[in-house]
């Protein structure tokens, strides 16, 4: 069969499709209306000292207005982007306009920038689609000013925050007790936390797929590599920019960070450069069995030659002999023998026999 | 057929001729006398503050000598190179003549540089030439001074400022509303946002030739990636480059930019580092394509020995029993008996199905 | 035999298991629970001047706060790590709580920090596992403070530091003249010696397969290459961040480090950079060895197909000849002499060896 | 044939020969005794200053004393080295001695240097000889003093400097209004400018060779690849130290350089970097001809096994039928019907054209 | 025969062997009892001003003592480590102790440290050992104090510098003149100038080396190709450490350095720089080798499947016609007629002729 009927009969379409090409080629964070405004927005306002905590939850950003300068911190949580939202709460809590482009944007690199008072992060949490088989990420946008952090996300259904909010309601927490920039670290650190839950699968994903390499190397096999391939680019895609920010962080000079918090912000750099260490080590682990892969092909290919070889040996005698007493000459000796037959039969069957042992004594076998 | 005539056969001249390579290959920065006089120039002057616009059409530069004082901002663009109109401006608006020199010569590489009062930037726009599926490359320099921007551009028919027109002519708009600065900061980010239009199209380029590996993996398809790999060469050398500008900019201390100005550089630059990782990844891409090629390639291979080795196996008792019973001796057993004949041919039947068996266990087909 | 079986067969399932690349792969820092609580701790106490020391045993650490500040250098060795007990010593000596989380950690990068008044080192100890022919790391967490240094190991089986403990029962020890940083240093350095002595075994290993890849050159020698790459990621995963921790040290303008300790800690130096330097050499060795393996299989399929050549060749006039002679034509000259069918067998065996003598010549055996 | 033949019989000996690999690999700067002695010194004074140029012409040095301290700038090119007049020559001009042995010393690697006064710098001219396809060099040292510069030619018979005679015959042309920094930068101008004369060449030779490998592919093609791969050594060897040496220049703070002739360096500077960019392109564009090559090799040996296929597959038929029907039983169905034979030959014929287009549908043909 | 048998066939063991490998791999800085004391210490003491120069020869270090303040600059030169030597010179001259650890230890990478008023060096010597064809290193240190130099080698038999001692005879010649750093920088500048002769014995081998795989392609060449690279991680070892090392001086502000001594060091660094770009371009060499060597394999392997091609070619017309005129059938065609075996005969010959013409205008032969 030809590979294109390979792929029809076994289903690989999928594996080898190019869908998945397109979609980590297509990156241009510079077109604007891509991106579809939110049909519902979900803002949570959590206004905190170390006292008292306060949960609220809108549908629009309007009512946010009033936590600006209260003297206790403030998280705003907007999942679902609406151009109008992101562009009042950015006048409220003066964060300036370029930035709303970027929040705006998609597919943008993960960077840091410190603008008039705000420090602004602008990253991707990565989650692991387990039916694709595929990595994806979801843009979240961090801004934090004194007293206050808002954060952007695409989508209202899901996030990696969940431990940050139950931190939040005990008062003895040390959240609680720290000021604003400790909340972006805890952000911070549970994007970065989650990104090695997400290099676990695709860890898992490397074993199956080497356990497959070497059971069976087949084309599918390699399709399977290629996909590897393809997750860890938008692995490393993610894992530099994102050490770059947060080195940015810690080399920042901005009178938002507190002296006490740079520590913590150490601790997630230490995460975030073991997860690109990792990234390296499963390109080298992925390159390897690949290799392995390649070896495995040409080890059938030896093997099906050696078939033929042993096969071919097998003929040789029997094509030679039979030839030379099928010639329809008179005089052939033996010929009128009694055991004439036998004895040539005989000579087919001891020759390739011979060979055989010759062969195996070569290690061919 | 020969390698030579599958391509004459084929229509493939076009994607195996080293036409390109020539193209690529031919750079040489220092040579004037190549560039040939534009014989049309079109100059046009947007002479604006923020409060009124003025917009010139002219088909030489001696009329804009008296915008150079106004006290407003000043936008010449010039299409077409003329040697002596480029003197004349430069003279008129004290641009260094080794600027002058840089602005006349071709396939420079991008740079910026700040000689006396001026700040220049040459780079290309980047086209793709959907018929010969290459990125085409146009020389643009910007030398921005106090009050006034002037561009150089080679060709008259095609360029990326028609955003940057309309926004001139809304009084609002903050280019209005900004210094000279934020001129040259619109013009660097149009060029650098339509690189990613350019790589879109390469990007679905490489969708399709991997969709052709998959499908077909035959020497046109190695064709393409070669022909893709150049592209990513043209790609490569603008993309570093350019980012070194953008950088140089913003390290700049120059008295030109405006500290307000600034971030929005570094807005510039992001998308700049954007372009040049999604350009590492397509490298990437291509480079696992031709890993794929060269398997499929194998894999065909494979198949044809496959083939052989079970032909060979057919004919392998067929060969033998024929030559044992076709011998010509007296005494050949069964050889007067009723279902001689058919007990051998059923031989020559069994055995092969039998060893077809046997290699369908080893998983050869 | 199809791979996989091969692999039944060999015994190989262990050689090409995925067992070791999960290990190798699942590092996550930031789950905390995976940790289990060491049932037994044991806390080794050597509290030393230049004039005395005592050395205390303790299955917890409570006893180790009478030792805080007693005017001596206390190094208390803990082996086993249990929450509670980390928690209170780091309590009792004033280790910041971040610290805390790190020491009880699993598969952290190396990493130097200062933290009010305390150096931190967290690095592994390796060892290499005889049987498993794997390297084995176990993490060791040191704690310097002004006069005191904590170590934290997790197995209370084994460690790198004999020749240490010797040396502090030497009241003429160098140990025992200076400062805590000595005693840093002595340890830092006991545990890079040590990755020479596991490279020294890696060595071994890696001329072993060499060995069996000259003689055999199976899949046997390709599965142990894959292995001896796997080891050499751990190895360089543990050998780069330890050079930055040691020369973060070095940078390190602490008040606990000593200008005269300064130099052994160069020295140190020398030395993490030298087992680095010989990683890299061993990642070149272990490619040749691919190489090499790629080469000899490629070999033994020349000689397959030159077996297959030779006996074509043979094959081919004892066909021709039987051929045209076993014609059942009423005309076959010669079919009537005497001689004819040794004129016709000779022919069979001249020509061969013929083509045999031509093909020697053009140097194919 | 065996390779060696092939060599023999297509003249391919100088292609593949190892004279190029001796001459590119013997490079030891530290030998001075190679150099020989020049049997013929031209030295050529130019005494200018703007209003007016004295050209004088010698066979030694000692007469270029007198220029020494006349107020005017003195360009004394020297070609051919001959010990003595090198060491007459620097000590009038107090030229350190060190330098002496660089300038007597061949295959230096290109570097500047500024000792006591005078700023040094030696590289190499490079040229393209066109009937070995090499990249020759020729090493120049230039010294740049307080109103003089002398160079140090090896040969009297080439030089890239001829454009720069005429501008100084030019009273008008800058050259001669500015001081002798400008010379010596106009010296670095133009032999970098014919780095690019060289790599167009060389250019050329890649496109040439890329025409041959799709045509072709035979030995002869990798054996060209092989020796461009050699050039590009070359030339990689001197485009990166001539980078260090020209920003060594702009970051030098010497007092022989004027601040008005930086700006002309940076010039230089921007056209080495391009050359060198353009290297990595040639590296790049070669390395993908390769790939090329083997591939076209395997697409051959794909075809030869494609052809054997077919043959084999029209054996098979006939063999096993005409075995079937050559046995010499008694019994055999049809042997007697009258058109036995034809019905026979006739699936002779079917079974093979049924195989031919079952192998097509598959794609094989 | 297996590539095992081939190996002692050819005496090819020694090449294969994994002996240099392991030499190659064991290097163990950390390990002191290995170096064993050196039966026999020679002790050379040149101890020198402008004026005069005296020159002792003793068999241990204790005279030495005498020369430490003498006001005259002292060179002293031990030939063979004994412990007990190493540690009184060191105590005499003011050595630190740890320098002494390094001093008598093996294996050190090569490396350059200032520890109290002394500057030390350590690196290799290289020797190329033309029988065995392997890089030699042998380790020497270098102690520069005020007014003396200690050089300590492990070998009395050989070292490089003898042009050293000649010149230190003659009264006039420059080490005379100068401080002791001078003598420092004229020990490293023989012991790098000798890397080059080196690097030109390894040069020489590369050639002969590409003559064999152009020759002949042989299991042996890639054995060779192998060794080669070996020797070049040796190479490289020593290269790149000694660049540091030397750079090192030039950025050291010690005071034992003469601020005229650093150009000379300058001219060293430019020496090792160039040893090293040549260690790269000889690597590049190597690469181009195996390609060649693999391509040459692979043509080999092409030649042996068109001859099988041709020979299944000829076969397969005398077979489909000598098969079907061999059938047992009553009815055959021209089976009595006078020509017909002729005719036959005359199909087998024509056929193949025809094929071979047409496989030879494809380009096959």
């Amino acid at each position: 069969m030809s590979p294109q009927k390979y792929l029809r009969y076994f289903g690989l379409n999928s594996l080898f499709g190019t869908q998945r090409t397109k979609e980590i080629l297509s990156v241009n964070p510079t077109v604007l209306p891509h991106r579809e405004e939110a049909t519902h927005v979900e803002v949570t306002v959590y206004d905190y000292d170390s006292a008292n905590i306060q949960v609220h939850h809108f549908n629009n950003v309007s009512p946010c207005e009033k936590f600006r300068k209260d003297g206790r911190i403030t998280w705003i949580n907007i999942e679902g982007l609406r151009k109008s939202d992101v562009e009042t709460i950015c006048t409220t809590y003066d964060i300036h306009p370029l930035l709303i482009e970027d929040i705006l944007s998609i597919n943008q690199r993960p960077k840091m920038d410190e603008v008039e008072g705000v420090l602004f992060c602008l990253l991707n949490m990565l989650f692991y689609n387990d039916q694709k088989k595929t990595v994806e990420t979801e843009q979240i946008s961090i801004a934090l000013g004194k007293d206050f952090v808002i954060s952007f996300q695409e989508d209202a259904h899901r996030d990696v925050f969940d431990l940050l909010r139950s931190r939040l309601n005990m008062s003895n927490s040390k959240i609680r007790q720290r000021t604003a920039d400790y909340l972006l670290y805890s952000m911070l650190d549970l994007i970065v936390d989650n990104y090695f839950i997400v290099m676990e699968r695709l860890g898992e994903q490397i074993e199956m797929v080497e356990e497959e390499v070497i059971r069976r190397s087949n084309t599918k096999s390699l399709a399977r590599i290629n996909q590897l391939r393809k997750e860890l680019i938008v692995l490393k895609r993610n894992l530099a920019p994102v050490r770059d920010l947060i080195s940015g962080i810690i080399r920042s000079e901005s009178d938002l960070l507190d002296d006490r918090t740079t520590k913590y912000f150490k601790d997630v750099y230490d995460h975030i450069m073991q997860a690109y260490d990792l990234g390296e080590n499963y390109r080298d682990i992925v390159t390897g069995m690949q290799d392995l892969y390649i070896n495995n092909v040409n080890l059938k290919l030896n093997e099906v030659m050696k078939v033929m070889a042993i096969v071919t040996c097998l003929l040789a005698p029997a094509t030679v002999i039979g030839g030379i007493f099928g010639m329809n000459f008179e005089v052939i000796p033996y010929a009128h023998h009694k055991w004439g037959f036998y004895f040539a039969v005989g000579c087919m069957l001891i020759i390739p026999i011979w060979m055989l042992w010759v062969f195996r004594r070569r290690g061919w076998f």
